[in-house]
């Protein structure tokens, strides 16, 4: 059982970047001069879309698994997801010899199986609710003694993705800005608690689609409410708010901005179109409110750091 | 009329990259783990998709424009084009107030044609042959007194193209191998009399389509043959090879690889999937020979220089 006092200080995501910089990737900062001018504001994109397996989850996993004991690692891990971190963890796993035991919902997309397949994953189909997906990983645990690894909603989880706002404001110190998604919150957290210690004066600033607005109206309510929806193309954000996530979001975060489905898939054309970028379209969540100038905490050329969380886009299904 | 002699030396490299430095981007490098695994090279991306107007095209477009004088610079530049020197030419012309006249053939992707009006060119459609192309720039030219800006063939767009390779071995100077794409030559002939002054002994790779392999058989025959056909996916290399781009090629590219299109495509797809780089098919043509080891000239865990030149890719027409 997960305590609020588990929520990790600065030190623990210090020490989880040691693991994500010796097993994964210092990813590179880009700019685009294009998309600067059509929104006054100086960009800079952390490019987690050329993190590991094409996601910022990397970070969270391989933390999660660096950290197990060897007879942890020896009874594997066990996690359900549909996306990046069943991805990120089936490739941190790997990497240490440990087994992972990835629970999807039968109706994945056949990109997002390959995906988990190439990095070595031992998938468990199962029918698509959450409750299933709940119940077919308790079983594995159960049989195998591996160690469940959530998505978000774990200590070391949110240290890992720490590590990704740590690298930005050592790459970009002097930011104004930081702009993150918000699924279930395991990266804003992460970033929140890096940006309050190396830089205590920024903003931040979570996007999130308008479809799946539980952290938006969890801050105006004051207390934690879930989605009654999460009818978005965003498919990484999906996803309610933790018990770990949550606290940290009520406090640190500066504002919440809300995208709709449309905003969502022409933020995503213009980013391809103008900087060459492959983005998810969870992604895009944290670029329109800077580019489309939606919140009133951004002014004309401040520098503005936003977490490109991923690259996974099925080509062959664009939305646009 | 260009005479042989007008083949740039390293010198007008360097002063050309002045002017690339100031107006266009120093590109970064990208590096893919999962790519050099598939291969047993160490593969480095120079990354000209990322550069303005999403292609190298931009150097040489800009190095043109720099070194007109101002009576020049009022009458405008024409040129002919369906592709990336068109909107790199137009770019280019905007930023020094230059008009640029652009004659696409009337059959050109609205994709294409669309990107040329974002840059501010001034389009001339014409009937979609090569007679009617410079015909009309002819016209224009006439009519305005344009200066025409060729896509390859002249020395200050070679040298442009030149400071893309002179940026890539100030970036990773001890590469063993560099490979370009080659369609009219510009760019791998600016390589070579880059990569010959500053670093003699990296042998020189050119990829072409075997769908339009004039630089293969010319070297082969050792002298000049145009394409017998040019229908390629490589949408930019379409193009015989030219008076000034030839001798280099003959004199100082090691060995041209083919490509066939079924390899075009996969290795796209493969790039995609594995780094995440949005990538032209004409790219494909210079990771092809490193990924699928086609090079004699290749030994496990060389350095390998791999020029990406573009990222203009529609992707509602993928070949996937």
């Amino acid at each position: 059982m997960i305590t609020p006092h588990q929520i990790p200080g600065y030190e623990q995501i210090e020490s989880a970047h040691e693991a994500v910089k010796q097993h994964g990737r210092v990813t590179p900062i880009h700019t685009c001069a294009a998309l600067d001018d059509m929104c006054g504001l100086k960009l800079f994109f952390k490019c987690e879309n050329f993190q590991k397996t094409g996601a910022f989850k990397f970070r969270g996993a391989i933390t999660a698994i660096d950290r197990m004991d060897d007879q942890q690692k020896q009874r594997g891990v066990v996690t359900h997801s549909s996306g990046n971190h069943a991805a990120a963890l089936a490739k941190a796993a790997s990497l240490f010899g440990v087994t992972a035991h990835i629970v999807m919902p039968s109706n994945s997309s056949k990109f997002k199986i390959a995906a988990v397949e190439t990095y070595g994953g031992k998938i468990t189909l199962c029918e698509p609710t959450f409750a299933a997906r709940r119940a077919t990983a308790e079983s594995i645990r159960q049989q195998t003694g591996a160690t469940l690894i959530p998505p978000f909603d774990h200590p070391d989880v949110i240290a890992g993705q720490g590590t990704c706002a740590k690298e930005l404001l050592e790459q970009v110190p002097d930011l104004d800005v930081i702009i993150a998604p918000i699924g279930g919150g395991g990266l804003i957290s992460g970033t929140c608690i890096a940006a309050r210690t190396l830089k205590p004066d920024v903003r931040i600033i979570g996007g999130e689609p308008k479809e799946a607005d539980d952290a938006f109206r969890s801050k105006q309510a004051g207390s934690l409410v879930g989605n009654d929806s999460i009818d978005t193309i965003a498919d990484g954000l999906r996803t309610d708010l933790g018990a770990l996530t949550w606290p940290v979001i009520r406090d640190y975060v500066d504002e919440v901005v809300t995208i709709d489905e449309e905003e969502i898939v022409s933020v995503m054309k213009t980013v391809f179109d103008r900087s060459k970028l492959l983005i998810e379209p969870s992604c895009t969540v944290a670029v329109a409110p800077a580019l489309n100038r939606k919140s009133d905490l951004l002014s004309d050329g401040q520098r503005v750091g936003i977490i490109i969380t991923g690259g996974n886009v099925d080509l062959k299904a664009l939305p646009f």
